[in-house]
């Protein structure tokens, strides 16, 4: 029986891992954030463009960081005429075919700005998601420091947009190509070797100046016991290495960067990236030149940035939490030109908003109160729907949020617990002599709450009926928008 | 050589088919559209809640329109577990996933909305785009018809709040149980012959009722003469279904359908609908039954509603375009069922947010003028680019969108040109002289484009230069107002 397979009786509900469900709390807080970036991009002249979230695997490249598990990484699947499409895993690529393939009618610097989720195929973890949001600034066709210098102070300015006081963040900026130099001055042709000593310098922030110096030589035992394997380095190129990320060392460096012209190019661009930062008043304490500073992405190839939170924040079990990079770029000058064939200069900056918002929440940045439901219109009369529907339509005409109780309505009990569940801030009843009396009766919510907890006994309650009172039909809107007044109840 | 296979030397950048990228204007509209279509949900007592865009295949379930092509419409791909994953080809399915899986934490009736992207995986056409946005509302855990009623007039209310007036749009609503009614009259066993039958009655818009007739028959010729095999019901047979899709002749209806219990419970279910939605002032201009409508997923149970746009719009080469249907819905009880062993009501509405937004566009309903851009500083200096980004950043700070020229800096003409192209409000210019002097130029574009336009010769223009005016560095902000004020210059 081949062709019949035994068919499950219920289908299991869940949902694949790495991804999330979104509440009402989490959209809104993205909704806002979202919304000050925005304003903040369009303050610096961006306009918006969006790319699909589908495109073909070529023309995405292989650029994700761990460059050594080719197709990883990326969630792909084949076209009916068998070319393969990949799930956008940036809006930097995207970006690139986007610019590539409408050159002609852009204007140029070509300044845009755009938010969307991206896929990544990786083994998730805390606070690592297979889909993510981005918001995203690039400017194509400027070789400038003066566009990547833009785009740090842009950086600032939208983490104090976003609420992290100045001090609390930092935009630390270092230069590929001061790498480049410090390859060349070490004279490392393998790319393997020099992709851990990439790593090594990568893991500064975290283990400090030992840590890194044991991943350039032998190699470093964790505090779990596990072994990684270092690049090999030995004792003056190690020396090297470290001068050249710890900035108060920076003659160091320069004694042996001094032969190498990338080197030299590169520190000259973050001088005047430091220069244009300042005259605009931005200090080291926003913008920070941050030799240690790697950027994962393999198509970075000049200057890059890295929005740091410097907080030492706790999660929800008190352990410290730090939170590091949320949000970073660099120059891309290479990623147009593999479709144009000739040089077009790019710089970017991309905010993580999905890790930024697990942050702000961490730092209770973010308003997570929840937000007042609808008015609830009981339904005491099963025979009278269309009424109290009446009583909800009036509501909303004048721009009240409401709704018809629609569940089980046997029990009143439960219409009033629908209504707790939903945070409503009042109820609307309406029984049989209310009904003869042209009048309904309302009951505060918010205010029977509390007096709840004021009041003894179930007697008691029962005689005062605290915030329950009754009015005309024709009053019912005046009244419950008194009762949102007294409240200051708001809706976003 | 296979492991070295040769490389093209440029990568060609396209847009696989049937996807679309999205410019300023277009972003604009439909940000300004979800905002309204949220509103409007919040009003009736919806929350928002999301889910991510790739779920596990079995639970998203077949329930496309073309059920007769398998494994078709949907990107799917393998997860390295072996699992099946596939994009989202609407939002219900994976609601039903989510209310499954969160049943016990959710209040009931749960009243949620998202909005998203959804991918289908078909051959693209005029209009038919393989990502495009959904809006959806969904009350699950009500059977009541008032829960129907409701979605209904929120579909009207969101049409209006769209700006698409009274009288220009009609939610139609059937039942397919008063469907099930006719196929149980008919005596219709076998699937094909039923889904024939639907196909025929969901034409009557387009065809007419001879067209109809036809297909209910042997068959149709259309003008280009290909032949439709009909689904070979006679004359009585034919007559029943006629009579069933024309609401003139309901009585002729009842004299066969009055042995169907179902179909008598789709007709009720109905007539409570319109009692609702008349209570609240929804009359049939608004909210009508109309027997012919079918709606094409599989999972439709009960209820069924379609909001058609009415005006006859012409496209871009003049051609009569009728929009059709924007948005749907219906009653889908076996949903959430799938996952949870027993029956859960639910019914639901969305919007096409992507089909509506081409509607409205060619309607001329959507504000398609270009946005001003930001001021353009422009560089006279190359050395003194710092000081003209400190005027940049005193517009930013005063909120004003302005930027730097970061182009190539050696003609004056080419960064006029982009502050054009741009569509910019003014920009700024500061030579030696001015320098010298402490002032800066501003120059009207907005003006300047009149004065072009009003004066004869090269000569007058140099004379008079129209539109500029100078002013000391410290008034730059205050006279950029003014420019912007008197041209009532706003950014959204």
């Amino acid at each position: 029986m081949a062709d019949k397979p035994k068919k499950p009786q219920k289908l299991k509900a869940r949902l694949p891992r790495g991804l999330e469900d979104r509440g009402p709390a989490a959209i809104k807080a993205t909704r806002q954030m979202v919304e000050k970036i925005r304003q903040t991009y369009e303050r610096y002249g961006f306009e918006p463009v969006e790319t699909p979230a589908i495109e073909y695997t070529d023309a995405l490249g292989k650029f994700l960081p761990d460059q050594d598990r080719p197709n990883e990484g990326v969630f792909s699947f084949q076209d009916d005429d068998q070319q393969w499409l990949s799930l956008r895993y940036d809006l930097t690529a995207p970006l690139a075919r986007y610019v590539a393939e409408n050159f002609d009618t852009l204007p140029k610097p070509y300044r845009s700005y755009r938010a969307g989720y991206v896929f990544r195929n990786e083994k998730p973890g805390p606070g690592r998601f297979r889909q993510f949001m981005q918001f995203d600034a690039d400017t194509v066709g400027s070789a400038s420091p003066a566009a990547d210098a833009e785009m740090c102070m842009m950086a600032a300015d939208t983490m104090e947009a976003l609420g992290v006081p100045r001090g609390s963040y930092v935009v630390k900026v270092n230069n590929r190509k001061v790498l480049d130099g410090v390859r060349e001055a070490l004279g490392i042709a393998n790319e393997g070797q020099w992709l851990t000593v990439m790593r090594a310098i990568d893991k500064f922030d975290r283990l400090g100046i030992s840590g890194v110096r044991q991943l350039l030589g032998e190699g470093r035992k964790d505090e779990s016991g596990d072994f990684t394997k270092g690049a090999g380095l030995q004792g003056d190129d190690i020396a090297l290495v470290l001068s050249a990320i710890e900035q108060e060392q920076n003659a160091a460096i320069d004694a042996r960067l001094r032969h190498s012209k990338i080197g030299q190019e590169g520190r000259d661009e973050l001088d005047q990236i430091g220069r244009f930062a300042a005259a605009s008043g931005y200090g080291p304490d926003r913008i920070k030149i941050d030799p240690s500073v790697v950027r994962g992405l393999e198509y970075y190839t000049g200057p890059v940035f890295e929005v740091e939170l410097l907080l030492d924040t706790k999660d929800e079990k008190g352990r410290p939490v730090r939170f590091g990079s949320v949000g970073g770029g660099g120059r891309y000058d290479g990623l147009v030109s593999r479709f144009r064939g000739e040089p077009v200069p790019a710089t970017g900056f991309s905010i993580g908003v999905s890790r930024l918002q697990a942050a702000a929440t961490l730092l209770g940045k973010l308003d997570t109160r929840p937000e007042f439901g609808p008015v609830v219109v009981t339904v005491f009369d099963r025979d009278r729907v269309a009424d109290y529907q009446k009583f909800v339509s009036a509501l909303r005409a004048e721009n009240i949020r409401a709704e018809l109780y629609l569940g089980n309505t046997k029990n009143m009990g439960n219409q009033f617990k629908y209504a707790d569940r939903r945070n409503s801030p009042c109820v609307i009843i309406q029984g049989s002599d209310e009904k003869a009396r042209g009048e309904v009766q309302i009951k505060d919510l918010i205010e029977g709450a509390k007096a709840a907890a004021a009041i003894a006994s179930n007697q008691e309650w029962r005689e005062t009926r605290p915030a329950q009172f009754s009015c005309k039909e024709e009053e019912i809107v005046a009244k419950v928008r008194e009762v949102l007044a007294r409240h200051d109840v708001t809706w976003g």
